[in-house]
């Protein structure tokens, strides 16, 4: 059953890479340009690691669990892009986007260490990346948010949706994680690979269509606020 | 055979190094500077790898084939400080610069699990690598010299050479990875280092002097340009 | 002993990631969060360095002597923060912030190639390490202070005190390097830990508490020469 999920991974991954290669072409600004390449590149990794995981590679047993360690790789260079996403719709500062883009590195290094680690320092290493998740939430739903809505002030709403489906997404990775081999081995691998690659296709080829959608409102209101500012010149 | 290769390969690139390092010292202005300093570093990384090939490191066997991993370390860092030679001759957009080492890292990324796959696996990342590879070319032949061309109106010709020699050299490379033991085993591992070796001191030390000779093309035309423009204002 | 001195590490890099940790949250200028965050992150990364190490973790034994890789992996993390440090508070130019980066990564690399490798190449990749090194420290010394004093004209004492005490530090690396296992084994694993943690602490917490010393000197000094100009318009 696993081999069948990764095999939709490695298809869904490709299509959205397609999709999102053929915007980046044919965008007409910059900015849309950015949007699509971005996604186009968090698909493409996506594809790859899918391609790895399906022909049995990046998968080592460690402590007498199968770890696959290719997602961590691939993690560690999709999710960067994500929260580019996230910093070149909300116009974040270098600052900031610099803190989200270390502490989501640190959440992927130490998690790696978990996965790595033997029973029982690999809850010590969850729990430190856990840690860092929470830090990351916290950037997001404080710092960042503050950040768009002053960016942006008209387009609240969709910043506050967009933040929260990312937010569902990415808690049920450390859920699916503890409840897998990886943890308490609640659920077979079967399951955690069914798992992952439904969250997978969510975060990043759903996720990348979200922000598409911002952006077109962000633009629209964006563009309604300069037809605005003449008629207010001339009263 | 194969060790005096690498020992031509340590010296070449340390000297080459020695040569761009001086350059970047007593280089006048800013743009120079940057493009001696690039220069300075990828003949540095390439010497680090030809010094650690020659001294017998870097080198597994991998599912019965002797396989140089180290030359995909160093590729990965020493091909993005090229494309960003480019990047500076051409004064390329953000987005497009960042495809450009995107998709350079995928190649180099899928060409590695190439390289340590068990055929016929091998021949299945050996596509897609290439068709990464392809890609990179599309960028550099159709965007990248849009772009170089609205961006340096009068230098067409030196960067249309520039674009032209950098692919002849960067695509015998796939050409001697499917000859050599990685791939059908048409030549040996002897013959697979001096066209490497020969390969890397023409895209390293050859492409560092032609990246200078065209940015003093750029520099001359562009002081052209604007010692026109005084004139033009006269009229 | 070498024990606790790993938890001492874990402590003192803990307490100081807490310490800049809030001074980044509660920062008032820009300026101020960015050296704040950079020190945070540092002492962040050290403290899982240590945490690992302290659990057993990131040591291999590699040609019969015990080889701590993960040092290596953690330094080439922290110290790119340590120049940007450095880079921020001379605003140092992109092409010399770069060279610096470029050159400490080399450092770094040719170091873990030394730690790996048997021994007499050791000391070849020693040689090359200790180099880069002082390539770094010309970098520093020279064409840093250079365009540090050229930026900030009134804190040149500040800044020579902050090169000095750097290089005073960093020197001391390569000395307990050579005199621990990984070099001729004339002091224990025991002692390399003590020594290394020290230098780690003083390198990493000490160093920001200094860093946040130059800047408010720099701010000040800046400060008053604003205050000067409208004076000196008033004549």
């Amino acid at each position: 059953m696993a081999q069948i999920w990764l095999w939709i991974g490695v298809v869904s991954m490709a299509l959205g890479a397609v999709f999102f290669g053929f915007g980046a072409h044919s965008a007409k600004t910059e900015g849309w340009k950015k949007l699509y390449t971005l996604s186009f590149f968090i698909c493409l990794i996506a594809s790859a690691l899918y391609l790895a995981m399906a022909l049995g590679q990046g998968q080592t047993v460690v402590n007498d669990r199968p770890t696959v360690w290719v997602r961590y790789v691939t993690w560690s260079l999709s999710t960067p892009l994500l929260l580019l996403i996230f910093a070149f719709l909300g116009h974040t500062s270098l600052t900031l986007t610099s803190s989200l883009l270390g502490t989501n590195a640190f959440m992927i290094a130490t998690g790696l260490a978990a996965a790595l680690s033997p029973n029982p320092i690999n809850y010590i290493w969850y729990v430190v990346s856990c840690a860092a998740y929470l830090a990351a939430v916290y950037l997001l739903v404080v710092p960042f948010r503050r950040e768009a809505e002053h960016n942006r002030p008209r387009t609240q709403k969709a910043f506050g949706r967009l933040v929260a489906i990312h937010l569902i997404l990415w808690t049920a990775y450390p859920i699916v994680w503890i409840l897998a081999p990886t943890g308490i081995d609640a659920i077979g691998q079967g399951s955690e690979t069914m798992f992952y690659t439904i969250l997978d296709i969510a975060s990043k080829v759903g996720f990348g269509f979200l922000s598409l959608n911002t952006y077109s409102k962000v633009e629209q209101i964006g563009a309604t606020a300069n037809d605005l500012k003449p008629t207010a010149a001339l009263r």
